[in-house]
């Protein structure tokens, strides 16, 4: 088990990175100091349930503490306020009080909506992540949490830190292919961000990432996760600088609202979104190579760079709208400066937008 | 008018309390540096909206900026979570941004639901409070913001300071005399919890109060909102002294929930729960005279004291388990020490409480 430190003065927590770790999460938790009088929530889902509550409850019985369990469809659109309301009465007639905590084993929407619970039951308790996707290294790190209003993804959320995340890559196991990619997604994108030479390892041993090799996943994985704690922890509630970690995320979600939660998963989605990143990029005058290099690592991990035809523009420029990167009538985006690196640009015309949109749509040789 | 400022390092804010504040909403928001480009929200009530709504918007649209209007109908009820989908409905087709503001023109109502909205909005926006009772003097200042589950009150919430308070003391001549009652016993309690000369002051001055005289009104309230600020900026998340606030909460929650929301007004509530609060410290071995003196000071103002008949005893201990103040088995109380003077008792029997709710029953002579 490795351990990296999440700094934020007195919201900071340890994220534990390793395999076998959920039948430890008993003892984590007697550790990070719940009381056992307190019930202590356990969310999943439909998946991931089945293969892997037993080993989370019985380890946390063993310890003494009392438990309750909500399971939620699997799927993006279990991310809503039915199902926010739905785990507010387990909690409430499952008796959590103050000092108890919610405890969210799945990946990101198990993760985002548990939560949104933890932030607002009694106005906020405490909250552990137990990812169990790729995905989830990301949305398990750096205390965003949300849920996701019919109009527009994620609108309805919360700054709300975990006391603990315990990441047991041995859960990754039974990942089907797709979510294995599409978590990969997130891991590239952070590389694209900010580190060219996880560029370049990441494109080197693609193969063996996809087909989860132990020590290389466990590295991509923890690399990426500080990469995402460096950043998350220089600028909390993105101010700033955090903003960056929206790379390919403001067209992305657009395909998610457009074409439906789950039609897309997140990473395929944003991964489309990197390339009309890099599109846009060019588009402003920067270096051809950013589309051309983009698309090629994007490849190299099995994940779609072209958007259907099927999605139209206005909508997507009307989801873009409600996103909430669009701000008095623009639009920011973060744009690639080169591989490994990005700057945040405001005040971006529609109309070039929907440029980007409509070359996206013609494969991989735009122009 | 005269302002109080609530000290709470990056997130401090004013409190503006006078006659004639309404229209002067769209300068003060202008000098606390709204960008115009933002849509501001504002959230108001079915019966408050047709009296306010054109002096808040005029002054609004005056200054330049664009509004949006949600309008809820008045009453306890509306603090659900249907009305929050709904306001983040209109928040999101009416464009709201990161640098838009909702404000809470209303009662505590209002300013609960619309500042849960802003909280979540986005994972958090500007707020606003303009409130219009007198009992909003107590739920605008504090940052906690919240909605109810059915099963009880305040489960789903916030710590989230608003940007300014705005309290134009005009607006309460249009209250009904109910209303203004039950708001006057959160003035007492501010008074009971902290500060016997207010007490003895409230009582001297109660026929005025009612009365709504302007001199003697708004010095209750600005004394009252001072003391509130005191003991927030002292316990911004209530660790510890911000729980003494929570005077005569504890049984007053639970009477409003058994009752049904709005069968008992929030502040006839708390006042039977503060003579439940005497009841107990009384059982507990304190003098008698503060139960007596805390009828008397409560009857000046015309607020009830007896429980009536038909609350069960069930149901209520039922609904103080699911409250917030329920922890770890046995259920915390803020007593009384004397008049003005309160402490927190932990660990109190659910014995001691169940004869204290049939003793509120005999009326005011329960030995
Ligand atoms: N909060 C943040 O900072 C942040 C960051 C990135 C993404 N997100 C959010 O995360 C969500 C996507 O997360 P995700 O990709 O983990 O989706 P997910 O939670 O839906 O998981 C993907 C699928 O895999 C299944 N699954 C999960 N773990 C499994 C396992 N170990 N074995 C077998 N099946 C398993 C799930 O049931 C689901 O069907 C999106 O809603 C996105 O918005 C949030
Ligand atoms: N957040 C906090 O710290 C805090 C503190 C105390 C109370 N509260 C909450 O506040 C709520 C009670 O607030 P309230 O008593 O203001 O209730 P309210 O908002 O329901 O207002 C009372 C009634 O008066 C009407 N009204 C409001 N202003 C008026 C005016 N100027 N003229 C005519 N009619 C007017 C309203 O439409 C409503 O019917 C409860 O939900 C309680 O839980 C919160
Ligand atoms: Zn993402
Ligand atoms: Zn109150």
């Amino acid at each position: 088990m490795r351990t990296l430190k999440v700094d934020l003065g007195d919201r900071s927590y340890p994220i534990h990175i390793g395999p076998g770790l959920l039948p430890e999460v008993g003892r984590l938790c007697r550790e990070a100091g719940f009381p056992l009088q307190s019930p202590l929530l356990i969310v999943t889902d439909s998946e991931v349930g089945p293969l892997y509550l037993d080993r989370v409850a019985s380890s946390l019985a063993d310890e003494g503490f009392r438990t309750v369990v909500h399971t939620i469809p699997s799927g993006e659109a279990s991310k809503s306020l039915e199902n926010f309301e739905a785990i507010m009465t387990t909690a409430i007639t499952g008796g959590l009080d103050r000092s108890s905590a919610v405890l969210a084993l799945g990946g990101g929407v198990v993760g985002d909506l548990a939560g949104f619970v933890a932030a607002s039951y009694m106005r906020g308790i405490a909250f552990v992540q137990l990812p169990t996707t790729v995905l989830a290294h990301d949305s398990s790190v750096g205390g965003k949490v949300a849920i996701n209003h019919p109009l527009a993804k994620n609108m309805i959320g919360a700054f709300h830190q975990p006391k603990m995340v315990v990441y047991d890559l041995d859960a990754l196991k039974t990942l089907p292919k797709r979510q294995i990619l599409s978590g990969l997604a997130e891991v590239v994108k952070q590389g694209l961000m900010i580190d060219p030479e996880f560029v370049t390892w990441l494109e080197e041993h693609a193969e063996g990432l996809v087909a989860l090799r132990p020590d290389l996943i466990g590295e991509a994985l923890e690399h990426s996760c500080a990469i995402k704690v460096g950043v998350v922890t220089q600028d909390e509630r993105e101010f700033g600088i955090r903003a960056i970690l929206n790379l390919g995320h403001t067209l992305g979600h657009a395909i998610e609202a457009v074409g439906g939660y789950g039609t897309f998963l997140h990473g395929e989605a944003i991964s489309i979104g990197m390339a009309g990143s890099a599109l846009l990029a060019v588009k402003l005058g920067r270096d051809r190579a950013i589309y051309t290099d983009t698309i090629r690592v994007l490849k190299a991990f099995g994940l779609p760079t072209v958007l259907p035809d099927r999605y139209s523009e206005d909508e997507l420029i009307e989801a873009m709208m409600h996103d909430k990167k669009f701000k008095q009538g623009k639009v920011t985006f973060i744009l690639p400066e080169s591989i490994g690196s990005v700057s945040i640009v405001e005040g971006i015309e529609e109309s070039a937008v929907r440029e980007v949109i409509g070359q996206l749509k013609k494969g991989d040789s735009p122009w």
